[in-house]
């Protein structure tokens, strides 16, 4: 067969998976929007088959034929990167005993489900058991596919490629610092915002109106995506040209909706806005957890926080809200929006605290990892740290080591990237500031150059580029904690009158 | 291997087909529902994946040893009758060469997008070189398939399996005889209702709060379903207990959703009551089109256009509806909504006439395949039976020949299901009442006795009998028209004061 040949047969593969990919996402969506509860039992079979399919494939035979006869040889730029993807994937999997793989899978979900019961009943007993196993088929499994330094590093990867153990430590330990001594500031700040004036009732169907109004001002296509409601929000690429966005409406609170739909509309924009020449190949996706979530942080934070940018959209979001807001001043409203506060729930936690409630996390999953603390341990080093970064003690684990799914799902290495999206996106964000007047455009509502900026710069590129390429790429340097550091301490010393 | 690890085989086999088509169906409703213009091109390349998957399936060398292997050697019957099904779809897929199969896929789609141009231009000459060629395409399958006496049976299988040109012949015959006698005395009527008086705006909202009621009340289980708003309504089963109706909403005229609705409602309830034992089999699905039918139109017609269902129903009705409909008598009302007037478009048809309507088509393309009359002279000779049957003339082929998609997607043998429809569920209805005291159910809101009976009659067995037998099994008799005629005699004899 000569290399075309090989090329094309390749890239049908590559399209197939694809295929199962999409019937599989638009199931998800589905699932989590629109499906009737009865028909789970049926719809999780067809998920599961799909599921297999896609595993199937990545691991087979022909795959690592193709893998051998194109890699190095193709000269086409896209197949190359796509073909590294694929061997990746292919050894990932191989290199797992599929007795082992199969006893995980089921793990998983059992523990999935214990979660939710040991979260409700405030009781981490029930799930330590499942934990300790989880644990130690992550460990098992970080063996099997092979590290450098850290056995962290080999889950890590799987996240945040080429980012490692060493330079989150590096870029965590003066984060730490920095923010802790921020926090305490804020705390003993006598200018606090008050938050309770934006707790007013205020209609969804309004809310939906002020977030479809947003969106569209961003540049989402809503020719190629669209808005649902769900419990918890998400963006999903089921194809690059139907990328979906939810949101949840909080009739009492309506900074859930407005700033989740900005949050998930920023990941949208990043699938929408992938390379054409990339579609139907592994590429067609962003390249990291991290940097998709610089991508939603940079609207939710950098944009829709901003006080320029309430400047020109106040008038906008009060002739959505009700009455209560009529009278509401500019300043108290931006200030209560960027309401500081050490609190419990990381999903609810300011864009201060934020990074710190990730650090935990890191310190304690890259222990466990490491063996050298045990999964019993879990609540009371929790909430001593807690006590440590944040000033604040949990009462319950409910409110502690049992709130985040991620752990019971297996997702060791998966919580630094929440933090990494952070430093990106403020390293990103200065960069932009060198070359476009970013404030101005936020302030006039010009979102679309902002817009072009991130997708010439970062979204174009999907998988492309590794996330620190992008970083380097686009900001000029490696990872550098400052640039949040110093975004935060400007913004906050004006609010808290620091 | 035993005939248990082959029957176990067969099954994963058969699963393996339904999370295909359930991923199809899903992307059905999605694409005409939610999903957003510019996915659809990425979009319809899983569907061709997915469907050739299928296709590849229902042909292959395993599922042929499947059939050899378990043909009258079973004793499951659901699987027998499951093999008899998987060997007739061989066999349809098997006898025509892959190269002229392929041709006619693509000839279609290509003849369905010419047929939107066509009927907007009402030019039929630009549809005609594409139906000339599918027609005889159809022509040589037929042969292909084979046949005992017509070769228009051999289509007419496909979608009323055990019908007959034969059968179709004489119950056609009869009923036109009838039904064009009754609406010329409907015609010449001095008696007649007004539709102005409904014709007043009716907001959307309202509209689906009152279908939502009338399904509620239907039996349809909303844990097991949905209701949407579509361009084209339908009715979908994605899997049993996942039956999706969708609806439309003319503001200017609710009997659109509202009718729509409850027939689409009706397809639903066949879909979400078959037996369990038959998930995830060929088996777990209506029987056929026509019985299909039948279920939409006995709650469409039977039920929801009935005196007694109104008296029962006006006042929930005025609940919804706004201020024009409050001072409207029960009797103007009633008789409103079943007016009857030759018209020519079918989907806009009455009951009385509908089936008139079905019968030009028949017989138009059972000569078309007969090779009796050629495509060139069908607007002509579609005219004068409308004349002839109807007693009116379309002036443009948009009115005529050309408003249905059907012919331009190769489906010929499809339109005597809808007239077949009509006839099951009259003598259907006739079987119910000697059991049920149907009418006092209607009056009283009571349709849940009539879903049961229902359930327990057709819907439970899905394909496992087929239209006739469940025909017989649920009446004592076959196809009969009389009583079509004379529910529709008795019925408008009253309204229309024949």
């Amino acid at each position: 067969m000569t290399i075309k040949e090989t090329e094309q047969q390749f890239k049908e593969l590559l399209k197939e998976q694809k295929a199962y990919e999409e019937s599989l996402y638009l199931m998800m969506w589905d699932l989590r929007t629109k499906a009737p509860r009865k028909g789970m039992e049926l719809r999780s079979e067809v998920i599961g088959f799909l599921s297999q399919k896609i595993h199937v494939l990545s691991t087979s035979d022909q795959m690592k034929q193709f893998i051998d006869a194109l890699k190095g040889k193709t000269n086409d730029p896209v197949l190359a990167k796509s073909v590294e993807e694929c061997e990746k994937e292919y050894n990932r999997n191989k290199k797992i005993p599929e007795q082992e793989y199969k006893e995980y899978v089921t793990l998983q979900s059992r523990a999935e489900s214990v979660w939710t019961e040991a979260r409700e009943k405030g009781d981490f007993s029930l799930l330590q058991p499942y934990l300790e196993k989880l644990v130690d088929f992550k460990r098992k499994f970080a063996e099997y596919w092979g590290y450098e330094k850290h056995i962290y590093d080999a889950l890590l990867d799987m996240y945040e490629p080429g980012v490692t153990t060493e330079t989150l430590d590096q870029v965590f330990s003066a984060l730490r610092i920095e923010l802790t001594a921020l926090v305490e500031k804020v705390n003993q700040s006598s200018h606090k915002p008050n938050p309770e004036l934006l707790q007013h009732h205020f209609p969804k169907e309004k809310q939906e109106g002020f977030s479809l109004e947003i969106l569209k001002r961003m540049g989402f296509d809503f020719e190629a995506g669209r808005l649902d409601e769900t419990v918890h929000p998400f963006a999903i690429g089921i194809n690059p040209k139907d990328v979906r966005v939810t949101t949840r409406y909080d009739e009492e609170d309506f900074r859930m909706a407005v700033f989740g739909t900005i949050h998930e509309g920023g990941h949208a924009l990043y699938e929408q806005n992938i390379d054409p020449s990339l579609y139907q190949t592994p590429l067609a996706g962003g390249t990291s957890m991290g940097i998709h979530e610089s991508q939603s942080l940079f609207w939710e934070n950098f944009v829709a926080r901003d006080e320029g940018f309430w400047e020109n959209h106040f008038d906008v979001f009060k002739s959505f809200a009700p009455k209560e807001f009529q009278d509401l001043s500019f300043d108290d409203f931006y200030r209560a929006i960027n309401e500081v506060k050490p609190s419990f729930i990381r999903i609810e936690a300011d864009e201060m605290t934020y990074a710190l409630h990730i650090m935990i996390r890191y310190e304690l999953e890259k222990a466990l990892i490491g063996g050298e603390i045990e999964v019993k341990d879990l609540p009371r080093l929790w909430n001593d740290k807690m006590e440590d970064y944040l000033g604040i003690r949990p009462e319950s684990d409910r409110d502690g080591v049992l709130q985040d799914i991620h752990w019971s799902g297996g997702d060791f290495g998966y919580f630094p990237s929440y933090a990494l999206g952070y430093m990106y996106a403020a390293q990103i964000h200065h960069a932009m500031k060198k070359e476009l007047d970013v404030e101005s455009f936020i302030r006039n509502g010009q979102f679309l150059k902002i817009k072009e900026w991130l997708g010439n710069k970062v979204h174009r590129y999907g998988k492309m580029k590794q996330p620190l390429e992008i970083l380097k790429d686009v900001t000029g340097e490696g990872l550098n904690p400052s640039y949040l550091v110093d975004y935060l301490t400007e913004k906050y010393t004006k609010i808290y009158k620091l």
